[in-house]
């Protein structure tokens, strides 16, 4: 295990000169928020981190989940992550004051579950998903429901879950078929069964609470016919004792990662005495449930960001260490009667270590600025708070699959780093590189990212997310522009053109009614668009930083800013080109997977 | 497990009208294999893979090699598999009849070899490094050492190991510290650590004998010194019987992948007692190892083609049996009340397969075409022998890496194509995932390959090898356009310019003496290489396919060989086109690994 897992510094840097949150505490509901009491809950968590979940990292991976006798086994950490994380109010953390919550902004939240998924990623999902299915009932939720349910989820006691998938449906939630038959007192009947329900049964929770999506008897087909339901692994009885409600936990899933954190599957209803309650009115539980998702997707977003970040660390402290090979002097040999050098000092590994760098501080910015935008359309008003909206909306598929997939490649670079030890199960690397792989298939695949990015996001509202995300990027150049940064703005402003230039040329398919082929590499969109956005992101820090030396004044030191304009350099110069030949990509005309496709080629 | 894990026709089309290695016989040493004899060999190879490997691999993952009561145990078929492949003749194949050998062509001994790499990867290093060992004792051993040692070790009676790496030096070989003593009987008192050493130690061989890199009392520092001795675990006594020779086996490294092949740690002469006897002369231990270093490499890159090949068919498999979401209409929409299409509809899904198709055919041309070439070097006379030899220096770093770092981007999508099921240890990819990653590691790291091919093979001889393989591909670029492949070798032509542009940009580094700036991106060269190198193999390809088309009367069917053209077409699109952003990146001058870093730069 590497002696530092994270960076408080990098963190503060980006929310409070990167992103100014400590000006969200003018809004009232998060007046508490001032810049010393974030502090102060950022060191406690990262006190908490240290002690309850980074110790527990790779014994919760040699120990996994498992199931037997009918029963979900966890780690025993688990027990006390579950009760100290709720004691430090980080279940429902951005609920009212009033109904237990500390009113957090997300982007503190994120801030925090990103400390604890760099500390341990196999357990922050239980507190995290416990709050998503809380805060649907919040939200959506009758008042019953609300205070049957919520204190006992935000104080740790019952767990919560969000309950999509089927076997036979996967991603396509159209088809599902758990079903939910109206009963005389108000409640519904639920059968059906649910797989790949992460944190849905364990043996330190009195409770599961269950968000289940179900389609009522006689519901319209598809998506339309969907509605939410509050499934309790155990019924209240009227004196408060909890009884079975008939959901039968049937196996945990064996993965290949991320093993300390269970992934069931259930049963509903097998002896007919499953009972549910809707949440809000019928027929609109994928609406309720994809209001929600945002935040889910900022969530594996983040899972993934803080994966890579510890990777990284791991692999930088590896490289600071281990002396292994010479450098090459001026006549391109090297003196083998010289030491052998830190292999820091290799070019090659420095190269691996700044793309990781410039990969997870990327993102963490992106997942902090998506955060930020969700507080403010929750909390501003009119156009600030639509346009926050809008924004959020263009952005979640990126900032779901971005971490994702070049965390992959990020860790894959910290793992070589290491050499032949990266292999082996004496060092974390090869933990990190099993567990981020699950990140690109939660909460929608990157496939249905893409799909979602240039299918529904670009398009929507006659382009007006991407016109406004144009104008935030310009806001940007024009500042790197006055801060000495005329090279970097200057090839982002060549960037933004690729971006419109190929967006319009893919749209003309959509405008010709050619779905398919506009669609066909919705996958290679996603990228070329992500690696822009998080190059804008590289340059919102660049300025700060860049402001923070002309000044003299900054927070952090000198040595600080000048890291982020190197790897903002290096993230332009290593990074960003690849969008040359991505465009490529996307508008070379010749259809391979669409017209000219048979079944037969693939031999 | 799928149904099928290679194709036999994609291989015989490659070993056969590619690359015509049926004219192999024309050479003396190969007479005996027509193309019937090998088409028996590679029946029967692939029936007792079928049999042996396949059904075996996913419980060697379960239950890996492990190391208890000081020794190591290694799944129970392991012990049938070497005795089988012995009695099929695939330890040391290519050896002389007279020592017990088949003359195998090695193009064909890859042939056969990717066929158990497919089927097992976990199984088939067991016997490969024994011949690699029985090698070096054949080409460079005394003939006692050769009579000592082969017929027990392609009998399979006996392991064979080659022992470079110790825990100090990694891939820094000059900097090994085993040490040889004479002895007064002409032999050596050898003491020192290797780890790393894969096969080194197990149940089922009564005998290992180490091929081991130590350095004589004396000799002089880094790679000059070092010598090559034949340490067996067992030393054989003058009435012929086994009897310790104080090699240890300390450990078998735990690894996140390839579990069933042990990785063993070995101590030698810790009571003073080990012998050792040289193999050839001293001090060229390290010009011995790395002669027979192009056959481990292919080896490797042979090893990494096969798991993705393996993964690609299981991917496919479920691409054709699992229905999931339905196809856009024309209205951009999808009918809900239409049933669920097969995923091999969606355009990304066939989108990731022709990526996984064009990227391990690609890999395993240019490894069959690298083993021709191998034989060629062997049996040819003059020029050719010279010339083959040229480009296969050129070409071995490719060879191994390619297919190793592509390899991992393959099966990575084959996984993608099974949702949150690839996750899941119900289903293989997730095998075949960790599993490759070792081989961006293996016989020198993708770093080193890179270090190899930009700093050593692309400058020697004034650049003669990069001037033949421009002829030959300029010979596939003429053959292209007379097959009515214009535009695919006009697309190769501009691939070349830029391939000669760039590497003559770097070149220039050279020869100012800045060998860091010429070295610092090796290995952004190496990838840019060798995705044009893929290129032209996947054009060689076409130029078969086509003609086979064109004259009707080619052995395989017309889907077979369209199939051939339309990936192609994908590698050309999506994968070629690579090479863009990456000569960016080349040519961009702009140092940030060299001199402008500082560490504290990664803050």
């Amino acid at each position: 295990m590497a002696d530092r897992y994270m960076n408080l510094d990098t963190l503060r840097f980006i929310l409070f000169e990167v992103l100014e949150g400590d000006k969200l505490n003018q809004y009232e509901r998060f007046a508490d928020y001032d810049r010393a009491s974030v502090d102060i809950l950022i060191d406690s968590v990262k006190a908490f981190a240290d002690k309850e979940l980074y110790p527990y990292f790779k014994e919760m991976d040699e120990k996994p989940a498992h199931f037997t006798d009918g029963q979900v086994l966890v780690h025993p950490q688990i027990k006390e992550i579950i009760a100290k994380g709720a004691e430090l109010g980080l279940i429902g953390s951005g609920f009212e004051y009033e109904i237990g919550g500390m009113q957090l902004p997300t982007v503190y939240n994120y801030a925090l579950v990103h400390i604890l998924d760099c500390a341990n990623n196999h357990a922050t999902g239980y507190g995290g998903l416990t709050t998503g299915a809380a805060n649907l009932i919040r939200v959506y939720g009758s008042d019953e429901l609300k205070e049957k349910y919520i204190p006992k989820m935000i104080a740790g006691e019952w767990g919560g879950t969000m309950a999509l998938t089927e076997p036979q449906a996967g991603s396509s939630l159209s088809d599902l078929t758990t079903e939910a038959t109206p009963r005389d007192d108000g409640s519904y009947d639920i059968s059906g069964q649910k797989i790949f329900i992460s944190g849905g049964d364990h043996q330190f929770c009195d409770n599961f609470i269950h968000l289940t999506l179900a389609r009522i008897k006689g519901a319209p087909a598809g998506t339309k016919g969907i509605s939410l339901f509050v499934v309790p692994k155990k019924r209240i009885a009227d004196d408060g004792s909890l009884q079975s409600n008939d959901v039968v936990t049937a196996a945990d899933f064996p993965k290949m990662g991320q093993k300390g954190y269970c992934t069931t599957h259930l049963i509903y209803g097998e002896n007919g005495n499953c009972q549910g309650w809707m949440v809000g009115d019928p027929n609109q539980g994928l609406k309720y449930m994809f209001r929600m998702m945002n935040e889910a997707r900022i969530s594996v977003g983040c899972g993934a960001a803080s994966m890579a970040t510890a990777a990284y660390y791991a692999s930088l402290q590896y490289a600071k260490e281990r002396p292994q090979g010479r450098k090459i002097n001026r006549k391109g040999v090297k003196d083998v009667s010289s030491d052998p050098v830190l292999i820091i000092e290799h070019p090659d590994v420095r190269r691996m270590l700044l793309l990781q760098k410039s990969i997870v501080e990327g993102a963490l910015s992106l997942i902090l600025e998506a955060s930020k935008l969700s507080d403010l359309h929750t909390v501003a008003e009119g156009t600030d708070s639509e346009e926050a909206h809008l924004l959020l909306e263009l952005l979640t598929p990126i900032v779901k699959s971005y971490p994702a997939e070049m965390g992959k490649v990020s860790i894959d670079n910290g793992l070589q780093i290491l050499g032949g030890y990266g292999f082996t199960e004496d060092f974390i690397l090869q933990q990190y590189y099993r567990d981020i792989r699950i990140t690109s298939l939660y909460e929608g695949t990157t496939g249905i990212q893409a799909l979602d990015l240039l299918g529904r996001k670009v398009p929507m509202q006659n382009g007006a997310a991407m016109q406004l995300f144009a104008r935030e990027v310009s806001k940007t150049i024009e500042e790197a522009k006055k801060l000495e940064l005329r090279e970097s703005a200057s090839e982002l402003t060549h960037r933004m053109e690729q971006v419109t230039e190929t967006t319009g040329k893919l749209l003309q398919y959509a405008a010709a009614g050619e779905y398919d082929h506009f669609l066909a590499d919705a996958t290679v969109y996603l990228d070329f668009f992500s690696t822009f956005v998080v190059g804008w992101q590289w340059l919102k820090m660049a300025c700060r930083a860049k402001e923070a030396l002309l000044s003299g004044d900054g927070a952090f030191s000198t040595d600080f800013y000048e890291s982020k304009l190197h790897t903002m350099r290096f993230y332009y110069k290593y990074e960003l080109s690849k969008m040359t030949s991505l465009a490529e990509v996307l508008v070379d005309e010749q259809s391979l997977t669409v017209d000219s496709f048979r079944a037969e080629i693939l031999g």
